[in-house]
């Protein structure tokens, strides 16, 4: 269910290397042909193309597109053009080390643990490694504090397994646990952490929905008792991401372009991160909230060859 | 400096298992032709023997094994067989499983923690998913409670970065943490686990080093004040393991031979895990420890068939 299409049959990436570095020679950039070769290729693709393009030309492909582009243009491509694993360490990297306090961090970090699949979340760790010299997870564990760190932590440092079994005599015990602490306001409490961070999403599922049929209400009701507390927001978002990530995200789309103004960051990281994944399911999602489709709205936020970037990742041809 | 020696040339994998067959056909079983073949393979060996014996003999050569030997010499082989990593998550399910409260299982976990590289621990995580079809860390959670949890699970789950680099403007202050915090006897506290759990053990080693420059005692001292509390017992062990695993293997080997009997569950476990890793420098320490060598001792303690298998693993000739 990814939107990313790739033609049939692909050109070979020495061929592709070359007209890259062609739309990038002499006075102006065909952005056009950047946007077409790279927003059409997997992740295997591009990795060849960076590879055979530094080898060809001396320079890193990342280099030429800084030199040749500029603003959230520039940044979509960056962040699309890596392995995922790369620029999930990067994307964590980069939230970790903001000195603001906005919560964003939080979020970043929580969508890589909570909704890449069990290797793809390993394999961040390992770039991680490999490109900063510490662990994800102590990054993680020294830029956070409090509750968050409680959370987050094991969050990204689970490896859950991935099978569809479930264990029918853990579901009622489980969503009981949980209701009671909810019940005690208890929202920090270390068996609600164990539960989230360590079970499979199939066992998870089963629990909440036994936690709804038993108790009346979904978890996330329970849990919105202070709208405005900043962890529990971020619990109900952890939730939302290990049950029905395609929820979570049609609303991260929504609310980075509600009002005046659009949050570019938020609206580039969800595409590039879901495009050869689940964008269709998140399109679908979003039509169906809001009635219009992604495309329609992102073109009366964006412009010029950012907004082109992002209709050809959700393959929209206007 | 692992003790295991493997001959060369070593015969092929046919080989060995026609002579392992053999060796267990009709009446009585030739223990010697086992125990010579099989501690004298190394890991990936073994498993080349194991799938070569269960396609031409159509039986799983851990179950032959079962139907031959008994008691700590087959326990011993049936743990040294594996792939290290098959090993570790069955001894940790093992000890999980346990429905004694000696707190046995909380060094299981902590040895395969805190002695394995961050790849061979990631590797006993994978094993765990298929063959037990839940996460590691999730039965740990789910097995373990209080203060033994908050250190365990993130100690299993972590993934150390492994290189040398050590960044010296952390030093200072993260020994300068552990102190004010065992100082305040909060040995639970959120940011030692942190420490511990998260840092490269290079990292680890420089900081501790710190910390007995800066304060004038190591910081297991310090951990001692209550040598009786179970939870400091643990906290020590993982210290030792992380910053010298040599010592802890020693003390663990020479406490299991200690007095009356023999703890052979864990003589076993230490000479099965180590021998193909740092047998001999766990060795040295023996013999530098206790002025006798481990060989000696565990002729002391041990007889037949279990204690050939033994001195066999630690390179060792009457």
């Amino acid at each position: 269910m990814a939107t990313l299409v790739v033609p049939q049959p692909v050109p070979s990436e020495a061929e592709d290397c070359e007209k890259l570095h062609k739309s990038m020679q002499g006075w102006g950039t065909d952005e056009n042909t950047i946007i077409n070769i790279l927003t059409h290729r997997n992740g295997k693709q591009r990795c060849l193309i960076r590879q055979t393009y530094a080898e060809k030309y001396g320079v890193e492909l990342s280099k030429a597109l800084e030199d040749e582009l500029s603003g959230d243009f520039l940044r979509a491509m960056l962040l699309w053009t890596p392995h995922p694993a790369e620029r999930d360490a990067w994307l964590a990297n980069e939230a970790l080390i903001l000195k603001d306090n906005s919560g964003h961090r939080h979020y970043v970090i929580m969508e890589i643990a909570c909704t890449r699949t069990s290797r793809g979340l390993f394999e961040v760790r390992e770039d991680y490694h490999a490109r900063y010299k510490r662990s994800l997870e102590g990054d993680v564990a020294f830029h956070t504090t409090g509750d968050f760190r409680k959370l987050l932590v094991p969050l990204v440092s689970a490896y859950r397994y991935e099978g569809a079994e479930v264990d029918m005599t853990l579901v009622s015990p489980e969503a009981t646990i949980l209701h009671e602490k909810i019940s005690e306001k208890a929202y920090n409490h270390e068996e609600i952490i164990r539960i989230l961070t360590t079970r499979s999403k199939a066992q998870l599922n089963a629990t909440l929905q036994h936690y709804n049929d038993q108790f009346g209400h979904p978890i996330n009701k329970d849990l919105k008792k202070n709208p405005k507390d900043e962890y529990l927001r971020l619990l109900r978002a952890s939730i939302k991401c290990l049950t029905c990530s395609e929820k979570y995200f049609e609303k991260a789309l929504r609310l980075s372009m509600k009002g005046l103004g659009t949050t570019e960051e938020i609206l580039t990281r969800v595409i590039v991160t879901r495009a050869e994944v689940d964008m269709k399911k998140i399109m679908e999602q979003y039509q169906l909230k809001n009635g219009v489709s992604l495309a329609q709205d992102i073109k009366g936020d964006t412009s010029g060859d950012y907004l082109a970037t992002l209709l050809s990742l959700i393959d929209h041809h206007a």
